[in-house]
């Protein structure tokens, strides 16, 4: 086994620590990476703040960052010094239907997860990258390409990725109408995003201090949803609404802003949904959901990002200062996504 | 006025009675058709059962077929003699983008409905064609297609256009696999035009004695969701599933026999709908919903039907025995559309 350090609650702790962890040995396909940066997730708050059983210990962390320290025998697609990027999927059973088609997040096996999931071949929970080294199976890291700042490039990896999936799939490009509701994390991803594949963007939000920085993030118009007037003109608009609101809400109000044959992508909240099918009805619309993304997906946003320099907006912080950007996070306090450092760990 | 006579429950009965009726005189557009036959819906049901304001009455039936008997002055589609056949809406406010587009089902002024409506003009209740008369704008009648028997291409203006319109919507014809997840009025007829489209086309039933019939609609395979080795071996396996069941069930079943980027359209039961966004996200799969047409929808698929041969199987009785025409409905006793013949009303 091989030793590093990282951020760990452990028991009922709904804070992290400093702890020693271990990494298992290199197999033939691995490659060790040297973490350098790793992006906060919802997911990441969820985990530590959640109940978990006596004993039970998370180490969060599932988008990130880093350099290759070290190859298994097999491994041709990295060599050390490389620059690479891990999202939230670690390894799938690569033969059921999902897999064969590069949708590695929707394997029928499960996907083993960066870190909450349990390895493949030893059965070992995975521990994720709030850690100063992680090893992984090579597939399933990506290069980073030269160009992306690897701090801001480390949501790209399940922010990014999870609001790519809709946005290519839906075929979003010139000419298309998108609103993106919510503006944090995946949110302002989806507006960037939106933006550079040519789409008439908007952004729907609550709040008004928010409804400040659209233009920044390159949107072309804002829909305060407290006003009534405006959501009412706005009526069959957009022919793709993300949804990228992280709380329980109504859907009404964001089906009725879909176009005629439009879509409203679920991706912010992933739990039970409750509608009125005649809200999908009136106007042929449709309900979908994304999150997180295949191999062949990662890579092309990874692409499209380095061609179009798209990067997430983020505060870094020293990972030392992890619990501070939970409870950050958890206020909706950040412009749009903090990213931990994590060289103090060396 | 005119004078006619139907079949009406008025204050809280919920059965019908025969009663004389009233319509208006025709105005420059409409036209007088002499109603002969008229399908018996699942609405109608609820329209009869439900319960009333003290005082209102109900007047069903909402997919028929007649023959013109009269013509408004500006009329020049129509003239006396000429078979046709009219659906579930009878107005609509012709000038937002929803009639515009042709879809006058999702009018944002909401369409006049055959029955339960109000006329858009004078401000009447409308009645349905449970009746021996019933006058309609002229641009809501169509045609009735030579070869198509009156009698059995009555429900094609209801349930027909219900199930084309998702079908056409989602671009069904061949190499698509189709499954119809129970076989009512609106299920058999699904079957039948996917399979007229060239769909690879599969039954869902629970119901092992329908089971038995799918082969004769055209169906090339059937599956009883009671096995749950079959089911399980569905997974994935249908671009389209359309559910046609029309009491409030669970969709989780239903979307896992979805494949991937493929679509659940419900058209049966349209009340509130819970489901869990993963079972959307896992294979991204779309949840949209169907019910009616619009004008060229619906022109459409009297096309096709005069076409390739398509009508409802019907049980035809003389609408004296509309009240056990409502009974056998009710437990679904019926293959597959109970259809009034309303010559006993001259």
């Amino acid at each position: 086994m091989r030793t590093t350090v990282g951020w760990l609650a452990d028991g009922p702790a709904t804070t992290l620590r400093q702890a020693s962890l271990q990494r298992r040995d290199l197999r033939p396909d691995d490659i060790a990476v040297r973490v350098d940066h790793c992006g906060v997730c919802h997911t990441d708050l969820h985990a530590v703040r959640a109940p978990r059983e006596p004993g039970a210990s998370v180490v969060p962390g599932h988008e990130f960052t880093g350099v290759v320290t070290e190859t298994g025998p097999e491994v041709t697609r990295f060599a050390a010094g490389d620059p690479v990027a891990v999202g939230n999927i670690v390894d799938a059973c690569g033969t059921c239907a999902m897999c064969r088609a590069g949708q590695e997040n929707f394997c029928h096996g499960f996907p083993t997860l960066t870190y909450g999931g349990t390895d493949r071949h030893d059965g070992s929970p995975t521990l994720g990258a709030y850690s100063r080294e992680y090893v992984v199976r090579d597939r399933f890291a990506y290069p980073l390409p030269a160009g992306l700042d690897p701090a801001a490039a480390a949501p790209l990896l399940c922010a990014g990725v999870t609001v790519w999936e809709p946005l290519s799939a839906l075929g979003v490009g010139p000419g298309t109408r998108v609103a993106v509701a919510g503006l944090g994390g995946l949110g302002h991803l989806a507006v960037k995003l939106a933006v550079a594949l040519g789409a008439e963007t908007t952004v729907v939000t609550r709040s008004a201090g928010k409804a400040g920085d659209a233009g920044g993030l390159g949107a072309h118009d804002v829909l305060v949803s407290t006003d009534p007037d405006r959501t009412a003109g706005a009526r069959d608009r957009f022919d793709v609404v993300i949804d990228t609101i992280s709380a329980p809400h109504d859907l009404a109000p964001y089906l009725r802003l879909v176009a005629m044959n439009g879509t409203l992508s679920l991706v912010g909240h992933l739990g039970q949904v409750t509608l009125q099918a005649m809200d999908l009805l009136v106007g042929r619309k449709k309900l979908s959901s994304a999150g997180s993304g295949g191999r062949p997906g990662t890579a092309a946003l990874l692409d499209f990002c380095a061609g179009h320099g798209v990067t997430a907006d983020v505060e870094v912080l020293p990972s030392a200062r992890v619990n501070e950007a939970l409870d950050r996070l958890e206020r909706n306090d950040v412009r749009y996504r903090f990213v931990l450092d994590l060289s103090d760990l060396s």
